[in-house]
């Protein structure tokens, strides 16, 4: 089937306790690719500049990804984002955002993205996310990103496209932002009954918890002694959950396989902050995803037995 | 068999955006006894003045807990503190701490006490902890809490303690702090190279962490929509885990028993936080934290089913 993604491809410089980077390659669209790609045939859709090098080709391209639908702006600049990680990467201070050729993105679907059977509206304008899921009308899944950006200057045109998507992926204090709650658990069953079916809360090294009209899943983040760049983690989380909706094409998007999502998601996550930002997923191996996932499941799984309490 | 706790008992006033107490009971070794009287039998030694009402004797001895070892210090007023949440209740403001009684605590155990089983020390100065650490040579298990106070005020002093305990038992800052590691995965690992064969990483509304030589187990927090007052939530936690341990003498402490003590620590927190200080867990019955685990059971497990990536 085909999994159709819209979001930035960017480059980026980062700095953290553990090592700089001048200019590697970045965007949403690209971390959420590599992740899913290991599910699915991806369809890449953002803006590129004249300065985008043959070898970040290659890198969007790992594991079969389609990048006809990338845009080639003659004349202009890749976007480009500088920021640093301070306290332990616990906070985030961003230098430089020179949007470039995302300035006047405007989403460009040829027929085959159109057809796609599931769809992730990376972060970018909710108008734009709203014009692209109209053209994708037969996608069997729609998920999306969103950012405090748009939440404090374009929160009626979010709300508007969030009304017409299956799943919202954002950080407990988004969500809390968003549906003007002081509590992320509040905030999601908020959010649920505005019409998506599923909302996730991404709470960074903590982990993620899931939200649907069947109930509620939480997984705790892969405990990873050395995290060392956390660029692109939530981008990684959303290609492997989204992903593993893409490879079942068959199935209902139930709430078990939305668990299973989580899960796939978690462990894209994990590998992600390995290492500097698309350095670890461009090179991993499938094997090493399903045997993080079994870790995952043997760390967090379980037996119930009933003690006998007092009263 | 029995459950010895050592610590502070105390009246607080609190201030959260759901409401306001003027003095209520509160203090570590009272919300560990509540939480932990669900599985054994518990004796609580600390410390209170000619202000303790009646009342506050009745709610400690909830469940039979023991309290012929608190110390009533004549002409002594109880430890009071006084504290305001703000910020969705993600920051707390201390107002007041009058030690009183409390500063010159210097715990004696009778016969009974020392006999314990399973001991838990909480948040108290790390040399009296030892002390008492040391008369209950015979404790199957021992526990023990601490604090930033400690950590960088009488470090040394604390780590001998850490030594001769089987379980740590702190937030995920402090044990970064503690051993001096930017990342709590790395900071327990660390602290269980000094002696322990357990830390837990306590992560406030995200759950908590477990690890052990044997591996690592994670559970994500109950979700509640709303939390009242997050005072005591840490000892109540601390109450469920060490409780669960001392509700089978005549089991091993092993990985899987301390999993089931994470469980039962995660369900007694959530009980805490939904109202003012020991109201909840005061008046709690025990279906209810059975049906709690239940619920977290169902909440986190998942079965591991692969999917065939793409490589």
């Amino acid at each position: 089937m085909s999994l159709t993604v819209v979001g930035s491809i960017a480059y980026d410089a980062v700095s953290t306790p553990f090592g700089v980077r001048e200019r590697m390659l970045g965007g949403a669209a690209t971390h959420f690719a590599l992740a899913a790609s290991f599910f699915d045939e991806v369809r890449v859709i953002g803006p590129v500049g004249d300065d985008f090098a043959p070898e970040s080709w290659d890198v969007l391209r790992t594991r079969g990804t389609l990048t006809d639908d990338v845009e080639r702006v003659v004349g202009g600049k890749t976007f480009f984002w500088k920021g640093e990680y301070h306290d332990n990467l616990n906070s985030r201070e961003t230098h430089v955002t020179d949007l470039n050729v995302f300035e006047t993105f405007e989403p460009k679907l040829s027929e085959a993205a159109r057809a796609c059977d599931v769809l992730f509206l990376a972060n970018i304008q909710p108008d734009l996310q709203r014009a692209v899921r109209e053209q994708c009308g037969a996608a069997r899944f729609v998920a999306m990103d969103s950012m405090d950006l748009w939440i404090n200057i374009a929160r009626e045109s979010l709300v508007k496209t969030i009304e017409q998507v299956d799943c919202v992926i954002l950080n407990d204090e988004e969500l809390e932002l968003l549906a003007e709650r002081p509590n992320f658990v509040s905030a999601a069953r908020e959010i649920l009954t505005w019409g998506p079916t599923a909302v996730v809360a991404k709470q960074g090294k903590y982990g993620a918890a899931l939200f649907t009209r069947e109930g509620y899943f939480a997984l705790p983040a892969y405990p990873l002694e050395h995290v060392v760049d956390p660029t692109g983690a939530g981008d990684s989380f959303a290609g492997g959950f989204v992903g593993s909706i893409a490879a079942h094409p068959d199935q209902t998007v139930d709430h078990a396989a939305l668990v299973r999502a989580m899960v796939y998601g978690t462990a894209l996550a994990s590998f992600n902050v390995e290492a500097f930002g698309t350095e670890r997923i461009a090179e991993l191996e499938s094997a090493a995803v399903t045997g993080r996932v079994a870790e995952l499941q043997q760390m967090t799984t379980f037996e119930h037995r009933p003690i006998a309490l007092r009263d």
